[in-house]
């Protein structure tokens, strides 16, 4: 009997820490500009005024409270409200290669093994930076690794769909050990024009090391999590869409440029998303016979706190106790398939050997991700 | 002992059938006048002067002699030179999805079963008009399948990549019967301007049906292919390249509009790929231990006459009759992942139960995904 463990995580933080208050300076700017800019429409009832933006209801509705962006600089200029990203050439690293491989190193070193050790890496996240030659096949060369790599996107679940494949790839015998990344560059697809929007994303990188120890293997020293199972979900859903495509330049009439970014019917996903999870979960631990009383941890995908506090008590009966449903979005904001990942990277302590814990990631599609999980070796 | 097999395949063609002459006839058009729109610069050696293409130079350097596309008025309108595609609103299927479920209906008529019968899904292609929700879900409900969707990306060994994702996902026991899709609308990235590029691609989309066959089953009437073994391998490349991406708005200074298309070193692809395929396949045979005189076919991507030539001689030792690898990309063209499951699709009778055959895919990345395939029951 062979097995499949975790091995290593990694996370790549940006610089540029962007806290509400900032950023609701920044669009407030904006939008008065904007309804002095519009003023007539606006009297003549052709246009709505927008309202200001409040770092009161940024915390009351999500509960972030600060994320980080890839260029402060750019996303907080009122007169842009976006990143402002140096083009590369060809022979230099992509920016979301990048930020995999600098994710990636740290995973490698806490798993102890080096680049050319792996012989899969599937990048995962709801944007890629291009369509060919992959994201995924890019890092493998730079980390000097063999076999195969390969994009691919379910957006927020991006981290829990890519943890299957390698698992099933590994167990299938195509990889030895793998690595798993979520490069999300969010302020890259954030409407930072509409106070509906523009406090929602944060971007990071995060990287999981995964390995197949078969039987009679010496087995690998050092932290270990075994993968006990995984499961998918998916029920389509337009709450939570994003029309920017290749085939924008061909469409008649033109899309209107908020169609090419993120946008959501917020209450709406929150309503039908959370019992969805709780029972995805309830159910996966049901058939994998772990009562959920033995689960020590949810890392739960973090787009909303009010979200991970209904889901967690719908499962457990009760609120959720702070370190048994960690949260960072308080700090990152949503990173899209890199938050549960984030949970799992920051808050894994204080769990014995043989204990359980579960890895959650559910959003656009709709698409949930769970992957059970036990810790093997401290 | 479970195992995993074909059990259908379907193919979406587009009406507008586009020949060589046409296509020629249209960029002679551009060309001459881009020429004399451009004279000037022309005269003082900062630009260079386009060369008329030919339709005899696309037969002898690429075996094409036909394609079909989605829009073929936009393709051959020589003041467009692209596809004119109608926006569709959000209660409407998108073009994707659509093409989808017109091949994944032929699928699945030929595996005599039905959309609720299938539990996974997974769209590879090599470009993806949205991020999310995935165009595989929204296939997923179209259908009335149940289980988990995603995209994947891949260019034009997407096939084979989602192939050896789906298979490892049913024998994982994720999923009892999958669809995998490849949609290519290739004339969305294709730069029609530009003589060494305009005649490559076709758009096409394939569909394959997969299932799980356990032992005990009463198994399934009718045609299977049992998937022996599947095999990835990746090495970075920049030879085929496009830049089309979410960051572009954010970049600077701006990328050229030819950036954001198809582009490649041709020459450079063709002799640095072809012996790597050649050598992927043999090995993998070997490793199979299936002796390359009893293949009885190659399926192999349909990019360049010249290429699957070499690799089939390489391989063979010897000129490939025109049956054992056979052509399609006279009529389709490029049609990249969907390239080599369109001659699976047609090219798949005179094999006797017992028979082994192989579908393989090569493209942009680097990348080659083979799949190795025994005629289970006629």
């Amino acid at each position: 009997m062979s097995r499949v463990v975790v091995r290593g995580t990694g996370l790549f933080t940006p610089e540029g820490g962007v806290t509400n208050d900032e950023l609701v300076e920044s669009l407030t700017t904006a939008t008065l500009h904007w309804n002095e800019a519009n003023a007539g429409a606006i009297a003549r009832g052709e246009l709505a005024a927008r309202d200001l933006p409040s770092a009161k209801f940024i915390v009351r509705a999500s509960g972030v409270g600060h994320r980080y962006v890839i260029d402060k600089q750019g996303v907080l200029d009122p007169t842009r409200l976006r990143p402002r990203i140096r083009r590369r050439g060809e022979e230099e690293l992509s920016l979301q290669a990048e930020i995999c491989l600098s994710a990636a190193r740290e995973a490698l070193a806490q798993a102890g093994r080096s680049g050319d050790e792996i012989d899969a890496i599937v990048v995962g996240c709801s944007n890629l930076q291009r369509p060919y030659p992959a994201i995924a096949i890019e890092v493998q060369a730079a980390l000097g690794a063999g076999g195969f790599a390969f994009d691919m996107n379910v957006a927020c679940s991006s981290a829990t769909f890519a943890l299957q494949n390698v698992v099933d790839a590994l167990r299938g015998g195509h990889a030895r050990r793998a690595l798993v990344l979520n490069p999300e560059l969010t302020s890259g697809h954030t409407n930072f024009e509409l106070r509906e929007f523009h406090f929602i994303f944060g971007d990071a990188c995060t990287a999981i090391v995964l390995e197949r120890e078969d039987e009679g293997d010496e087995p690998a020293v050092g932290e270990a999590w075994e993968i006990l199972d995984t499961r998918l979900v998916t029920r389509f859903s337009n709450n939570i869409r994003n029309d920017a495509g290749f085939l924008n330049p061909c469409e008649e009439p033109a899309r209107a440029p908020h169609e090419l970014l993120f946008r959501q019917n917020g209450r709406q996903v929150a309503t039908e998303v959370s019992p969805m999870v709780a029972e995805h979960l309830r159910k996966h631990l049901a058939d994998a016979g772990i009562p959920i009383d033995r689960v020590r941890r949810l890392w739960l995908h973090q787009a909303n706190l009010g979200m991970n506090r209904a889901i967690a008590k719908t499962l457990l009966g009760r609120d959720a106790l702070p370190e048994e449903a960690p949260v960072i979005l308080d700090e990152y904001a949503n990173t899209s398939s890199a938050g549960s990942v984030i949970a799992f990277h920051r808050h894994r302590g204080g769990i014995d050997v043989g204990e359980c814990a579960v890895l959650c990631s559910f959003g656009a599609g709709y698409s949930i991700g769970s992957v059970l999980l036990r810790k093997l070796r401290a």
